[in-house]
């Protein structure tokens, strides 16, 4: 149990590589790849400072936070990146539509960029950052948080682009608040700043996942430990069983992927990849994307399930591969990681659960699929 | 010269029928049916009583004007028009974003649908409206107006659906506008309130095209003077000879429609028609459209171009056929009339001259098409 009730995490510069790494684990293949946002972090927390990083039940009640992310194809925000202005400018606009500053900032999701993206919104507005964020892991979509399932509104929601263009949307829900920003990031080139969900700090205490960033960290740091003996895999293993939500984690597969098939649909990386063992034996996992791992199968059957994580990294040096990353011929691992219970809810599910992704299938917990696990 | 100088126009509730009539000849074929945008204004005037009509040279120079229309497909705004909430709420955010309400309400265009709108919103948020326009005529995209043309910023836009949910614009330009606002109306099921180009009194009389709505008044008289002794098209064309602008007037051709081929691209409505002699002549007229009628050309030579007018009436009654009710078979006259001067500078073709439609023609006036005109 890492995440709670401990001091707030302290994560220096020299922390980028290894947070950014730990959040393309629960990034689950989506979150976009974390080199350019790190690259940005670092440049941020050099010019501006690490932000001071504050836990969710520090935040008075009356706080007001905002979430900070990009928005967009992952293709292109590793392309483009963030100037920072973009960034700067969608939290002013938000403080200026809802007549309030914010007084910290929080990460809507973790993944590789959008991991980065809070701590240069942070440390370029020099507000807190908040270890914590909707999910537990990365989502396609907005509305699929769980600020969203508990009622939080995602609007108003400014969106800012490279030109310093802005969109501010008012959507009835946030589903229709997606629909408009999606609709305007594609205009936008595919790759736009955005804050929305602004809320209290009771809201977000109530709501959110909390410590994820330290736990990213965590799980950088144990990759790290790991692959200089060899082991990362037993070491990401090993840690994840210390924390909270994620203890029920297993290697689902080891093997190459023998086929892939990607295609964008209405601005989405949508796909699967077929893998097969390295000794040529019979079983073949599937892993079926959009952005984000859905569904892992072996042989057919369902093995690890949205909203659990499954994560695809390299076999040699556990390095998560994001899904617009994935080659013929890449040998990988996958694993498969309980989500935080929040997100496994009735009410979650209805949002995020497989069949808001179109499969038809009910979610069953990895530790119900595998009750060794349990 | 009936558009300068005099008496500020009156318009009373029994008059909306003659004006929308006379919007519609001048929308060219766009701007969208004028009977529920009839029926909107007739309700907000019923309610909240008719308007003030001034001139734009009655406006000080500091005063604030919004422009106000509905953006989408004619062909869904004329099926679920608007609830007046959703224009009031374009003003009232527009009003918020810059910082200052506004003092009156101008149209941007003129044309069946989006000349009746400007009256209800300024009849409901009883203000002022301004006898003018933004062309003089209809137009398609959010930069062909004569405000975009000299400087002025489209942005920011506010768009405003039947759900009463926002998006506030701020872009590079007017055609990146266009852009934003476009993907937004889109979402919004192709019908939106907008309130844009927000500017001075200053800005208002250098740019506008003035005096539209009185015209628009006058040509619907004349239709209905002229039709009552069986001669809409005489009576148009001498009320036309007596204007400052639209005097360079003529009718193009009088047949019936033998072929139409309409398609919906990039959500407009685009296509062309070919129009037969009734006594079975070889001659024959085609109308290239996009929304608004683009080009007219007799036997494939052209007889009057865009941003010049050209207008489908019904042969019998004078009634003005947008582009979306055009119909196999209908008996019609095509009527080609001079824009206004500042629809002609070369700047003013650079945004909405024939190649601004993919037309690959210079721009010739209708007078020095038909010299006898001149």
């Amino acid at each position: 149990m890492s995440n709670r009730n401990e001091t707030p995490a302290r994560i220096g510069t020299e922390d980028l590589e290894a947070l950014a790494m730990g959040a393309a684990f629960l990034g689950a293949g989506g979150g976009g790849d974390p080199y350019i946002g790190r690259l940005l972090a670092k440049h941020a927390v050099e010019t501006c400072g690490m932000p001071e990083i504050v836990r969710p039940e520090d935040l008075p009640d009356d706080a007001q936070v905002f979430t900070s992310a990009m928005i967009g194809a992952p293709t292109v925000l590793i392309e483009k990146g963030a100037s920072g202005e973009d960034i700067d400018r969608s939290l002013t606009r938000l403080a200026e539509v809802t007549g309030r500053k914010p007084d910290a900032i929080s990460p809507i999701e973790i993944g590789g960029f959008n991991s980065m993206i809070p701590i240069v919104a942070a440390a370029r507005a020099r507000l807190p950052l908040v270890d914590c964020d909707g999910m537990g892991r990365a989502f396609p979509e907005l509305q699929m948080v769980t600020f969203n399932v508990h009622g939080v509104a995602a609007s108003p929601a400014v969106l800012v682009d490279e030109h310093l263009e802005t969109v501010v949307i008012d959507a009835l829900d946030a589903k229709r608040t997606e629909d408009l920003a999606r609709a305007s990031a594609i205009v936008m080139g595919l790759s736009a700043a955005i804050s929305c969900y602004p809320m209290s700090g009771r809201q977000l205490k109530a709501h959110c996942v909390p410590g994820t960033l330290r736990i990213a960290l965590g799980i950088g740091r144990a990759l790290e430990e790991g692959r200089s003996r060899g082991a990362p895999v037993e070491s990401l293993l090993a840690y994840l069983k210390t924390t909270e939500y994620y203890r029920y984690s297993k290697e689902l597969f080891d093997g190459k992927i023998t086929d892939i098939e990607r295609r964008t649909e209405r601005g989405f990386n949508v796909g699967h990849l077929r893998i097969a063992r390295l000794n040529g034996g019979a079983e073949e996992m599937t892993v079926e994307f959009q952005n984000e791992n859905l569904v892992a199968r072996l042989d057919g059957r369902t093995v690890a399930i949205v909203p659990d994580l499954v994560s695809v990294i390299d076999r040699e040096t556990g390095v998560p591969i994001t899904t617009e990353a994935l080659k013929y011929g890449q040998r990988v691992k996958i694993i498969g990681t309980s989500a935080a219970p929040v997100m496994r809810s009735e009410k979650a599910l209805a949002t995020f659960g497989p069949r808001a992704f179109g499969i038809d299938e009910d979610f069953r917990a990895i530790e119900t699929l595998h009750p060794e696990l349990g």
